[in-house]
């Protein structure tokens, strides 16, 4: 019913070994030009600061958040058997599609535009973009249907499970991709042993008792990516930076200050007004860094300074900050030195639990499939996911500042 | 002033890369008759019975703690400031020769004799062996050294640490050794991080702050294979047989039957005495093997059936124990169809908790080296540590019985 | 048609992932006591005593090469379309089996017996064991097929091919399985690229063009291999020294010598008669390395000396041979110094070309789907095959003595 | 003598597991701006087009140079014991910086200029640039011996042979990287094994004759990534294309085309006129996309439609040319459906033999050392080599044209 390629396409992935496409809708969304600019999106935002060699894209992750969705329609029985071919191709393509809507930086620049990434995916989706008329060449309610399993809308909830939920395609793609490309083992868990232990039951995805240990391994790998990557300092240092260069970029904007005329890249989103599909594909890293550039030779001491400090890596200096005294201290010694605490000191704290299943939200918890048949949420299977629970959360509040305060 | 080779021995090695020795005393334990033996028996007792791969040798393992121990020697800066040249070698040969006392099949062969390996490898290493006489040659202290390390009465505290901590050679080898020959993923964790954040306080090996998430993971890495890999009920099931064929051979011995005349393999570990060092390196797992090949054609159908079931892999099945009925029921079935229980039904229990501090003995405890140069214990440094020490351990209580009995 | 398995079975495998099992001759066939007493033969003869984690058996390796073989008829297309259901079953059964007749340490233990381990490997496969029983019951003719396909006699080529051809189940299992547990590199090649361009061409199996480059690292990876792993001077150190142990026991064994009646470990191998599948069966690598432990405590001080160097790697050293005169000065010091150069001094050559193809033997050609359509042998369209083809073979020739002789 | 760090910075990297800097020197050149622009160039030009993961970067492999010229100068005993401190440091800032001079997407990029990258990387290190002042600081002589090493000029031959030789850190990182992150396993081969062998006789470094085969694997490593990467039809289309584009911009400029007013990203590379190191620092992977970005949206509609392709990878299909006839035939069909074939079509011819000795030119050979003392070039003393030397080299010459020129 839906068409295929004349023969499979292979792109080599050091991840899943190959990313195979055998449908014509998926080829034709991964050639538009919307999927395409993910290439111009690396996927991590500012941890190539800390992990050199952390330069992947989105659009990688993409392909492979994809390729287990696909793995997943295809290899796994029940949902081989129970899923409908439109509803495979759904859960593919909103694989490929879900960061369709992030910004270069995604977090940091998320600050300053008010739309958030997930209502630009589904603009984008059901919007006159190639991707689209490539879904709508496919099926027409495939717009519709592939943007309400992004945004948890879609009736089956499996769909939207396989996608966002405790074990999906998006988590278990960027653990496995960010621990490759960072070079640590601390993202490794065993997608092979997970895959084969999925089951569906109750009208939802459980992992079999045999597979429980792989999922214990993997919550761990998800908890020691965030400490060691995702929440490491020198990223958030990179990111906050970010947040305050666009925030003196909005502050120059309020002024009127005929700088940014010169400077127009970031134009459209510093308005307050929602940007469009067109607008926002035309925001890439290289346009952001591009817009550095100019911004490290203008006349706004602040914004040169903060634009140079990005792009040369002079980044900001922190530390953990245990009592508002700290905080005041610092700010005194700025303002004492000449330094505008509005631009040079920002606080942030970063707060998580490795596993945590919140009443009511299915979305949040993983269900184990015991050996007599009954089903039991992760941490009433697990010793190890129950003490994760009931233990502490962990979490690191830190101000950042100029490394010139340091030296006496 | 201690006598080093010519050039440097390398052996490729796939866990450590390369196995450097630069010491003749190392090189001639490695050469001797004692050590050489150890490349007759497996590493993993019956894991090779569930992960067909897993048959790599305590002669590999044993060079591969040596190899630890000497990384972290020459490698971790306070320990190759601190110890003396003598300790510096007394250390490396107690992680080449900690095994030495093992037999094969380790703990279920344990059951048979009266002697216990830590026992064995302490005679190995005092009386007149190849092993002795090669660290005689480079000091004469050295036998008594080495075996105070292995049997933890050392003065110099650091030094049985190091070969068995909580994060000593021996244990970072195996995990990494028995991952990588199982073909799981479960034991690999960052071995260089750890060796990087080592440090020397009060006396002791602490690991710095930022190595802890390493530690964490490597305590995780060690509790999935224990259960995925040591505890394996098909592991199980093997060495219970082991334990039940070397009890039916007590028994013939006690009966005096004339089929040990024509196996005398065993004859010298059945006796009730404890065995020789001579009688002790005679037995090996191909001794072992081919006693139960011969003892698969003996007139005693219990014996003849039990060597072959452990030869042909004709394993036991088992179930969890919930209550004492099921044995009751299991043991009564099996004498109604003719099976002497006493060979043909065994419960075995494990139980662990992932990190257990015990109060009053320092090495079973993580030390962490804190930003703020205070030591603390693990579980006070970290929300998981915690987490685990307060969390339930787990437990397997299982009975294992042949295979016929589930057929109906 | 042919028995399923109620659910596939999988073993883990450090090599593929997992090994799958869903056909029931299979399953019995791994199961059989001929198969299981693979595990207790060693894959690499002496090699282990150069790379000291080459310890994994040949059970290991028959698993890999059945897995392969089922890739290959599950997942090449071509193979899947135009092989019968039996012939697949066929090839992955000869894959599994291929190896029955070895006995331990293998080329070195040939040269003791007359029959050779193909011959070995026909009668288990046609004669009444286990395995054979297997495949009855499945189906009656398979014994004879599957023994076809091993001796090279089955009418369709393309199955030898797949078993023992150039790009065979069994060298592509051997190279990647060695490599990985030796700790070497030179064996790794891409099986995945390898088996995706694999078509069926005028009844036989080629390979595209695009897949070509491949092949070349695969022939490059063999030729590696053989001169750093199979013939290192090291293992045929070792093989050698096997040889003048078994060439001994023949001469005690023509003296009547009253040792070997202690020692009848060997004896059914050293009539000159051919041996029975039973007897064979009960010699394996434990059943050696266990005579060698009698042998070392026997009378005869050359057969006790070889057997005390075999057991303790105290090695016979070698050196390239260039002239008569080196091994006619050998001989004479030997004698000397009171050893008989009848088990002191042997000597060995070795010879390979990367890639050869000869007339008239099509086994030993690889062959090139070009993009035109045509078909050419690898040297016709690879310029790096053309270049070793021509180019001189390589050959090390080579003399074994004890070590003793080179101190002076 | 020169200043250290007060302690060891070490930076994760997945190919050499650390970075180790230990010299300020070596740490205040990574912190500069013009290292730091390295981010934004990648590493492999177009190949990420066809290898969706190669995206990383030249500072990456920047570090990785440096790391293996610092493991070679610390590690390699002949180099530690015979290159003076200075030397040392000058080859460890070589490895670093010797890629500074390189434009976005290289080889096209330089197309357009007239400055050579190897001209541009020596006026950055001697003008007034944060590295060099970085260089000045540790040692006033240290820009012109770290510039000589880069331009071969420096008068110690074995500190150019290790960054610019046939066995040079630049070539074992970049193939080692390449593969990596490309996720092939072409590029692989034994580093560790290499490093062990090198010695340094008669003022060159040279291979012990037994890592010979590892150097044989080394070079068909590079073979392999030549045309499986760096010469795939792909990469050679998007770099082609880019030629075309800066053609084009080319003939704005001498049309005095207003469209380059609105675009000034590429002014000062179209003039004919060398560029200055500022110039360069601003124009890097970034800004040329930003550029190409504007440019889709300019009115020359050959510009905008290159611009497009290039942005969204609507790549020109290619295919070899045997004759004259098939360019002349595609030229006059593009004319008829009024493509211009001065932008739509154009050719390019690669050609290469693995490993090629060049008389006269002592840094095209591999010497090995052999047993007997004596030095050979490799292809005197390895078959494979020689069998390389002597066999043909391997072209391809292609034509490139648009997509739509293949529909009917």
């Amino acid at each position: 019913m839906f068409e295929k390629l004349s023969e499979v396409k292979v792109l080599r992935d050091p991840i899943h070994g190959y990313i195979h496409v055998d449908l014509q809708v998926i080829w034709d969304c991964i050639n538009s030009r919307e999927v395409q600019r993910l290439k111009r999106i690396r996927q991590l935002g500012g941890a190539f600061q800390v992990y050199h060699t952390a330069e992947h894209s989105r659009f990688a992750h993409s392909l492979g958040v994809y390729e287990i969705a696909r793995r997943m329609v295809e290899e796994i029985r029940d949902l081989r058997q129970t899923l409908s071919e439109e509803e495979k191709i759904t859960v593919m393509a909103a694989g490929l599609l879900h960061d369709l809507g992030h910004g270069p930086f995604s977090h940091a620049f998320e600050s300053v535009t008010t739309a958030k990434h997930e209502e630009m995916t589904r603009r984008i989706i059901l919007e006159d973009t190639e991707v689209h008329r490539a879904l709508v060449r496919c099926c027409p309610s495939l717009p519709e249907s592939v943007a309400a399993v992004i945004d948890h809308t879609h009736p089956n909830k499996i769909l939207v499970q396989m996608i966002s939920g405790q074990l999906d395609a998006d988590r278990m793609d960027y653990l496995l991709r960010d621990a490759y490309f960072t070079g640590t083992k601390y993202g490794e868990f065993d997608l092979e042993r997970i895959l084969r232990t999925i089951r569906v039951r109750d009208h939802k995805m459980v992992v079999k008792e045999s597979g429980m240990h792989s999922v214990e391994d993997y919550i761990m790998a998800r908890y020691h990516m965030y400490w060691q990557v995702y929440f490491h300092p020198v990223s958030r240092s990179f990111e906050s930076m970010l947040a305050l260069t666009f925030a003196r970029l909005k502050q120059l904007r309020q002024q009127h200050s005929p700088i940014l005329d010169q400077i127009p890249i970031f134009n459209a989103f510093l308005e307050g007004k929602s940007v469009s599909p067109h607008e926002h594909f035309l925001m890439d890293e290289s346009a952001c860094n591009y817009g550095f550039t100019l911004l490290r030779q203008c006349t706004d001491p602040i914004a040169s300074d903060l634009a140079r400090r990005l792009l040369d890596r002079d980044l900001f200096q922190s530390c953990e900050i245990h009592t508002e005294k700290q905080l005041e201290t610092m700010r005194e010694r700025l303002i004492e030195k000449g330094w505008d605490p509005a631009y040079y000191l920002t606080v942030d704290e970063v707060r998580q639990r490795p596993y945590q299943p919140y009443q009511g939200n299915e979305n949040s918890m993983v269900w184990v499939l015991m050996e007599d048949g009954s089903i039991r949420e992760l941490s009433e299977a697990s010793v190890i996911a129950a003490a994760l629970v009931h233990g502490e959360s962990k979490n690191d509040l830190r101000m950042y500042y100029p490394r010139e305060m340091e030296k006496r």
